[in-house]
C-alpha cells in the first residue's frame, strides 16, 4: 500500500472549517452564538450570564471572529458584536457528505421492523403497503 | 437585565456535542473519519500516510472514540476500527437550527440580482420569470 492511495483523503491543511469547528466545539461559544443569532449585543451583555472572568469571554470572541462567526463594529464608545452566519454553511456542507451513512443505518433499522411488522400483520403496516 | 432572561440558551455543560465537535475540530482526524469511511481498517492504515508519531494517531482515535465516532474490535491478534456516523446527526441538527440565517442573507442577495437583472432584461431573468 503506498500513500499516494492517501492523496485525497489526505488533506491535512489548516483550514476555515478547522477555525470553525475549533470555535464551536466550546459549550459557551455554542451559547454565544445563540444569543447573537437574536439580535447584535454589546460586549457586556454577552459576558453577563457567563460565570467566568470578563478575560476568558475576550477569548472566546477572539475564537469565534477568527472563524468568521461574529463581527465587530463601533458605535460611539460601545462596540456592537453581530453573528455572522456564512462559514456554518461549510460546516453543513461536510456533514452532510456523511448523512447516507447515518440514513443506510437508518433503513436496515427500518426494514428489521417492517419484515416483523409485516410477519405480525399490525394495522399500519397495511396502511404503509397500500401507499406504495 | 437579569439573567433569567438567558437561561435558555445559557446552557454551558459539557455534552456529547462538544465531544464530537472537538473530536472533528482537527484535520487529521476528519481524514481519519474519511478513510474510515471508505470501511474498517487496522490501526497501522489508518496511521501509515500520516507523517506524525503513532503516539499522536492514537490520542486522535481515543477523542474520535470518546465522541462515539469510530469503535474498535478485536479479530484475533488485530483491532479493527470502524467507523459511527450517529454523532454526526447530531452535529447536523445543531447547524440545522441556523440554516434559515445564511438562507435569509442569500434570499437578500438573490433579490438584489433579481432586481438588477429586470431592469436589464437578461435572457436568463426571462427563463426564471416563465417557470414562476
Amino acid at each position: 500500500m503506498t500513500s499516494s492511495h492517501y492523496t485525497i483523503w489526505y488533506n491535512v491543511i489548516v483550514d476555515q472549517l478547522t477555525d470553525v469547528l475549533t470555535a464551536l466545539s466550546h459549550p459557551t461559544r455554542r451559547a454565544i452564538i445563540g444569543r447573537l443569532a437574536n439580535g447584535p449585543a454589546r460586549f457586556l451583555d454577552i459576558a453577563e450570564p457567563f460565570d467566568t472572568a470578563l478575560n476568558a469571554v475576550t477569548k472566546h470572541l477572539r475564537l469565534l471572529e477568527r472563524a468568521g462567526l461574529i463581527e465587530r463594529r463601533k458605535r460611539g464608545r460601545e462596540v456592537i458584536i453581530s453573528f455572522r452566519p456564512e462559514p456554518l454553511r461549510e460546516v453543513a456542507g461536510w456533514v452532510r457528505a456523511y448523512e447516507r451513512f447515518w440514513n443506510e443505518r437508518l433503513d436496515r433499522f427500518e426494514q428489521f421492523f417492517e419484515n416483523r411488522t409485516i410477519t405480525t400483520k399490525k394495522p399500519h403496516t397495511i396502511r404503509r403497503r397500500r401507499n406504495e
